[in-house]
């Protein structure tokens, strides 16, 4: 198989047909050797949690999947790490989708005058680029626009299309007496439905998640999926 | 009078009735003894400047009142410095509304990776919040109204009002041989009438102007006006 790209937390390859292969990888974002869902470059490696990973993503995907929602997720082989996937094609050179249901990170860096860490925020949507040299700066919709990454119509669907993933994301975390506080996903385009999909993974590695207050770590958060 | 507010380029003081007065100094925004109309701090002294931009203030606010749009321009007195204006009561701390005709600055500082400095945009809103110690952050529609700062009606009203002065201005200028790049205004609400109006001061503080594609420093643009 062709390597396609070499991600920071996964590898991947082209297979036959119109299908990609993720090989998910012990690598996680972070700053000095903490783990953070929000940072955007490698900052620890921490062994055997790319199968944490997939085996999360798996088993959120086959429910997104399952409620009717598309995603890009086919089949995953936990054995061997890997992933396979339909083909997508991202918006420009990436966009990410935030859903916060409580104030942390980079929203709290921002609009700090008016709002504290921890306080409240429904299912409230904001899209960011990909770039790490710029550190994924936000953008709004009439940015997208302009510069030809997303149209309106898009950046409505795909908010609305966030909204409903996590929402059950949220209620199957609350089932576990987990709360959701912010997610970060992605979306792609398949080229051959024309349809947008959700695509990357659902897992530790992009959701930050607390329990009584307190904000779980990687495999603290994995055991129960 | 007493003294209100001691600002960055403008003293603010409270006259009788719901009128204020403000006096315009010598201070312009900018970094390293450099002009920059989009610094966010006090980077020099240009003696004379808080004169030429209260008559070019006067000049716009005028015009921009007989256009039917309203503003806070009541008078302006030359001889001292200051102008009249209609207290206003500004959303949250403040919100910078910004007008693009060409990629520059902070836009190009988010999304080097999509656009290239001088590229044109057409007449593109975006706002940010006044907050020096966070560099005045980029927000959303929904980013103003999760933080109860600005509802997306106003949001919707600001964007049209801004793009309808940014063209008179643009076409001022264009009658002069000028270039508008971009602009950066200010609203508040009238609690008198509860209407939206412009605020602040149109001057060579709040542009970047340029004439066969050299952008003018303050005095070279003000001798227009």
């Amino acid at each position: 198989m062709i390597l396609k790209q070499a991600g920071k937390t996964k590898d991947v390859y082209q297979c036959d047909g119109m299908n990609l292969l993720l090989k998910f990888k012990d690598d996680v974002t972070g700053e000095d050797g903490v783990f953070n869902p929000g940072a955007n470059h490698v900052g620890l490696t921490m062994d055997g949690i790319g199968n944490e990973n997939l085996r999360m993503s798996k088993y959120f995907f086959e429910l997104i999947n399952q409620s009717g929602i598309s995603t890009h997720f086919v089949s995953a082989d936990l054995n061997d790490n890997t992933m396979i996937v339909k083909e997508a094609q991202v918006f420009g050179q990436g966009v990410e989708v935030i859903c916060r249901y409580v104030a942390k990170g980079s929203f709290v860096k921002r609009y700090g005058a008016y709002i504290e860490d921890g306080q409240p925020l429904n299912a409230y949507v904001e899209m960011t680029l990909k770039d790490d040299l710029r550190e994924d700066p936000l953008i709004t919709s009439q940015g997208l626009e302009i510069l030809n990454i997303m149209d309106l119509e898009t950046y409505n669907l795909i908010t609305k299309m966030t909204q409903s993933i996590c929402k059950l994301i949220q209620e199957e975390l609350h089932n576990h007496d987990l709360d959701l506080l912010d997610i970060k996903l992605e979306f792609g385009l398949n080229t051959q439905s024309n349809t947008i999909m959700l695509i990357d993974e659902v897992s530790t590695g992009n959701m930050r998640v607390a329990k009584n207050g307190i904000v779980l770590k990687p495999f603290e958060l994995s055991q129960y999926f």
